[in-house]
């Protein structure tokens, strides 16, 4: 590992296997990546979101049948209960929309009948109904304190992507940004026991609900060393002018040693295999608008950062540029990879749930020895 | 290891250390626990719960001035924003108290300027507020949705415990009943790497908030096999009508393999050290009220657990009697649990902010090898 965000020594674990799993492999010669046997380059060229959700979460690629059967569910489970909506007007503005996804799954599962322990098929329910909402529970606190509007959560969509991109614009999303929200999707689903994945496991362990494992889900994501990455990586790519602007300052922040996020990775050591299929989605959506200002700035930086560094892009930088092409505010990047793995985060919580084991490992010890307790008097 | 619920086969990570911490010992010789360097049972026999909260968030003893700023700060914490109460109202009667409590975080953290990497006093102020407050939450709308009152959140009292029981009970608590909620508040305060912990300490690892963090180890502290164990306790001791019919029976479900809910450590080896501190505790709330039913039948089935399988009691079994003698209902205990163990949480919280590191781990993979990703048509 030569990456900066991605030193061994600034990650704890790494490479120490702490259980077994069998939806995921991440990079095992250097830049690949497998959803339960099937390569990511295949999966985010020929499919649809719904049917890699479909694979995580009921552990096969679903038949025509099964699909529009699986599209037609989560498309009836848009809207949200009226108490939830109501809890959500009284978030401001200001939130963090992290931290209102985050609450609004903690507030369906106070909602829903949430037993402890639930079998596989009520979780893989509560996961159809998290991933077919979560749009809903961002969008409709995004427009009424934003915009002072009570939305309507249902549209005629038939993809989480074309809901969400509709619900954000308040009109049905061309084709193109459809598929580009797919492949975005797809990519942003499942990768092992990342840190945000890791979290849902530890909680499932203990035998606690879904919503419990997925909003601690959530806020793990929430961070800037991991999901929170994509907003950052895209205020580095905004704030120049052009590329050469660009190649100058990094340069500059380089040989200050300074971190450059968006680039590196803890597991990846060749190149993020994400990279190559987000950076063709967001080209694409910058030829189709004849506006190539982010990418060509963002691909300069690529260069740039693999000359002076020999550091690869991950997939948050060319995300962040697709994003961006859609309309999307930065804001919202990271509730959107939230939606995406919630269909990973509902996999492994299965498979944790079935292992039936507690997670609790042992610290090596570096405070005091035995002290003495004072009488409160006596204290300084 | 004998025990059942604490075989090093059912833990995951079992005695790996995962990283370092200053703040705790376990069991280091089978039956001791020191918070910081002191003794457990010179903490909970001398201290008040403030005085330990303190010691874990400020990482020294107070001094009495130190103290008495300390809980007149706590005091002034314990009202709740507006909109936190109006959010609180949306959720129903049926709600799992530890699923409103984790709701409520997750919004005081969306209402909260809530940054990301905090600074250690700004955590430290939004554990203060937390713990403060935590009460309020789950006793307002404990009471608006059972009673259909908006109660006064802010009394007279100057410790935690005693705002918990006037809350919940409408009336200023005995003094021996606030020096019980000390001991037992003490006693659930901080375990080095349980579950809930260090949940807490992956979600931080990511650079996420401290709202986070809390939300997480609220959820993962809900299941049955961590902190919602004293519930179950206490649904085990309050099935029998007395000791006679309590050993019978606990002895037929011994020979028939069945796990015993409050018995049994995965940590500790001899004894759970809080056992006898909490069964003082307990047996002096029982003889106080002239009522030894649940007492006998604990100490009973102690006893039978001890002679048929060499099992011990662990802190749930006796807490749950104690709260049981306060009149605090059964779906309360978990989440007085998680009021106090917010302080240990917080601990830990600032400890891996410091460190700076990610945890991410590595899984074994045991699932298929590469497939072919056939077109949708072809799929069964």
């Amino acid at each position: 590992m030569t990456t900066n965000a991605g030193t061994k020594k600034s990650v704890l674990l790494s490479g120490i296997e702490v259980g077994n799993t069998a939806i995921c492999t991440v990079g095992k010669t250097g830049n690949d990546l497998f959803y339960r046997g099937y390569d990511i380059q295949d999966l985010a060229v020929h499919c649809e979101f719904e049917e890699v959700a479909y694979l995580l979460i009921y552990e096969k690629l679903p038949s025509l049948t099964e699909l529009a059967a699986y599209k037609t569910k989560l498309k009836s489970l848009r809207n949200l209960p009226s108490n939830l909506k109501n809890a959500l007007e009284t978030l401001p503005a200001t939130a963090h929309p992290m931290d209102v996804i985050r609450s609004g799954v903690s507030i369906l599962g106070a909602l829903t009948q949430n037993l402890e322990m639930p079998s596989v098929d009520q979780i893989r329910h509560q996961a159809d109904q998290t991933i077919a909402c979560l749009g809903s529970i961002l969008l409709y606190w995004y427009h009424f304190t934003t915009h002072n509007r009570r939305i309507d959560l249902e549209t005629n969509d038939d993809t989480i992507g074309g809901h969400f991109l509709h619900l954000l614009h308040n009109k049905p999303p061309a084709e193109s940004w459809v598929n580009a929200m797919h492949t975005s999707l797809i990519l942003y689903a499942e990768h092992e026991f990342n840190a945000s994945t890791f979290t849902a496991r530890v909680i499932t362990g203990t035998g606690s609900d879904f919503y419990s494992a997925i909003t601690g889900g959530i806020g793990a994501l929430r961070g800037s060393k991991h999901g929170g990455a994509n907003e950052v990586a895209f205020e580095i790519i905004k704030r120049y002018n052009d590329p050469e602007d660009a190649e100058k300052d990094i340069l500059n922040r380089v040989a200050n040693k300074e971190i450059i996020i968006g680039f590196g990775h803890p597991v990846y050591t060749i190149a993020d295999p994400r990279n190559k299929i987000i950076k063709n989605v967001s080209r694409k959506l910058s030829v189709d608008q004849n506006n190539m200002k982010l990418f060509d700035i963002a691909t300069k930086i690529e260069s740039t950062m693999w000359k002076s560094k020999r550091m690869f892009p991950n997939l948050d930088w060319f995300s962040a540029v697709s994003y961006h092409m859609m309309g999307i505010p930065t804001e919202l990047f990271t509730p959107l990879f939230a939606i995406s793995r919630t269909s990973g985060w509902t996999a492994h919580i299965i498979e944790q749930s079935r292992d039936n084991k507690i997670i609790r490992p042992s610290a090596n010890y570096t405070g005091p020895e035995r002290k003495e307790l004072l009488p409160i008097e006596k204290r300084d």
